[in-house]
């Protein structure tokens, strides 16, 4: 039977990926595909004996309804955690714990944008993110990437040349599928563009504490004197995703839009979850556990960047990221790009994912992205020399 | 400052009786207000070893991202289950895992319907899918109830008078806020007035374990030989609220768009939750669990009823549920029911709900909501003489 859908929801397609993704689950495909933290980053035996505790301690109040807004120390502690390590949100501010970050990009596109409102984002950008945008019925507008960031001339055109902008989407430490991170100086450019454009900036931020050498420059809500700034923080790549415990800080009247709008979808988030979560940050020492994950994860990523530099330079060009979970890859303008992603997968057992999945509007793209945090070390290696036969084998 | 907000958004308002929930939270409050599960339904240690033992046989898979479609062997097994017990889904159909019920209604509207739009529900009805339904921008148009369900002369004539009717919302067990259970033959007259006229019916179920002396008719989704019925199932009265996990059973194509909808929302439901529902229901005595609520609930509303006959009758008239979590009691025509409502809290430290939080619009209305599976023997005993003392002084 044909279904009548809505307009938006009837464009919302199944990602083209999706097949490259179910093929990548098999155990024997070598999973650069992923965007999944190491298995070896979870601290699983704190969380089992957290929720063992839990369960004896407080079992109703881990079982039973809770209230939409969120597990009430957790969020009053992530409020004092974000102001004090991060100058993150202020007292005009409120905090909504949501089902990861995700949810904050689905309450900010249900709350604030429709049909015929413009929002704009960062060109590629993660697709998530993207068909929570679209589902509101708004219009996407890409802004192309520079190294440091969104070209401001570009941006500063997109605001001229469209209306009813309402949001702008920028993820600014370690994009998603990029790895770019949006110097300070763009940052505070960005933030002022907004304001003086009246639009509202959602800042996504799940890689922050994913940093190599150096952290990132201040986050853009950390310069949010006008209450213009949505800031979505997640313990999915920092704890465990399988929880789905992020959080929003924002203006208090947009935090009680968005609960009600929250309330809707799923009542409350899983209290368990978040509980385990606060037990986590304050009664264990959660800045060595981030210390633990970036040494893990900068040995994963330069063993990736070697093998790259070896293995696929230098037809195959990439920036090194400084922080985050991602490589951007870029095949020479005479290389068929889904053919060649389709081929790593079916024939060298070698998932990665096609650039044209992070697209905004379908455009010839010639990207491709790796994850290094999902495959064993041993993967990596056996990837990276699969990935250099195929390279050699089309370039032949 | 002020925000633009969506004309769906906007009209979103933070339910009336927000005030009244918040003040029935304070320990000392009689809380009739509630639908929550009685804390003695919770199997608080089976849900700790289960959860223990996940922990330890499959932390990651317990605790790393997972399928938006939900855990393969819950999916599996409540396909098999919802078929064999309650002839409830077929081969053509799909099941989705929900963060709860309430994402089924969520999802449903979003695919579902929109501005310009038609959605039949009855009234009154639970404010929390009402609000879900409403957020799509369609126009609700209540049916009345009688005794067996909705008035079906008034849904006949809505159908005739309204345009672009997409769904029909429907509790049909136990209905939330009147009690009420829909007559097998509605049931039927009601799927047939959707075939006929194109549209589809949202089966909302969470209640229709917990019946009383027998189980209520056949669910409409049984009856469903043309893929129009989306079913909505749920653990939280049955299991625990907190997890937030309920189940979609619908059409496969309606699924698949559910799955693209609910991936923007939150990615996936917390897994943790989903293998703690799954090892409860395969691997321990559901069938008896359920007994053993019955029991329960039984008897709490036996000892509900008899203090309402005792101190509420004849004045306050109200139909007793065969089964459920709901009294729906309506007071004599002169009383100002808000104010009896607000008096009965502030004055009376007792909870109830005003029966104008279930309004499809705002209107004259004299009922109010009792629950009695939250409070204790001891303060449904306490708040039906305070009741009784309120209603003394206002006839007074």
């Amino acid at each position: 039977m044909d279904y009548y859908f809505t307009p938006q929801a009837d464009k919302l397609k199944p990602s083209a990926i999706r097949e490259i993704l179910k093929l990548s689950s098999a155990p024997d495909i070598i999973p650069f595909s992923a965007g999944n933290p190491s298995p070896e980053a979870f601290p699983t035996e704190i969380v089992e004996k957290i929720t063992t505790d839990i369960l004896k301690e407080n079992p109703i109040g881990a079982l039973q309804y809770s209230v939409t807004e969120g597990y009430m120390p957790l969020r009053d502690y992530l409020k004092k955690y974000m102001q004090e390590k991060y100058q993150t949100g202020t007292n005009d501010d409120d905090i909504l714990i949501t089902c990861g970050a995700q949810q904050v990009m689905s309450l900010s596109a249900n709350a604030l944008a429709g049909v015929g409102d413009t929002i704009l984002c960062e060109s590629p950008s993660f697709v998530g993110s993207l068909n929570a945008l679209k589902l509101s019925g708004a219009n996407l507008v890409g802004i192309p990437m520079e190294e440091d960031g969104m070209d401001i001339s570009a941006l500063e055109k997109a605001i001229k040349e469209n209306k009813n902008i309402r949001l702008l989407y920028i993820i600014p430490n370690f994009q998603n599928p990029t790895g770019i991170t949006t110097s300070l100086e763009k940052r505070q450019k960005i933030y002022d563009l907004a304001k003086k454009h009246g639009f509202l900036i959602v800042e996504d931020n799940p890689y922050g504490d994913l940093y190599f050498d150096e952290a990132p420059p201040a986050t853009i809500k950390s310069m949010d004197k006008d209450g213009i700034v949505i800031y979505a923080g997640s313990f999915s790549k920092v704890l465990a995703p399988g929880l789905r415990v992020g959080w929003c800080i924002a203006p208090k009247n947009l935090i009680a839009k968005f609960t009600a709008i929250k309330q809707t979808q799923d009542v409350h988030s899983n209290i368990l979850a978040q509980m385990i979560a606060y037990k986590f940050i304050t009664e264990y020492d959660f800045e060595s556990h981030l210390e633990k994950l970036r040494a893990l994860y900068v040995k994963k990523a330069k063993l990736c960047f070697d093998l790259m530099d070896k293995h696929l330079a230098p037809e195959i060009e990439f920036q090194k990221a400084k922080g985050g979970l991602f490589a951007w890859c870029k095949l020479p303008e005479n290389v068929d790009m889904p053919e060649f992603c389709t081929t790593a997968v079916k024939e060298y057992k070698t998932a990665i994912v096609p650039g044209s999945a992070f697209d905004i509007a379908p455009c010839k793209n010639q990207y491709f992205r790796i994850n290094y945090s999902t495959p064993t070390d041993e993967q990596i290696i056996k990837g990276m020399a699969n990935l250099e036969q195929l390279k050699l084998q089309i370039l032949k």
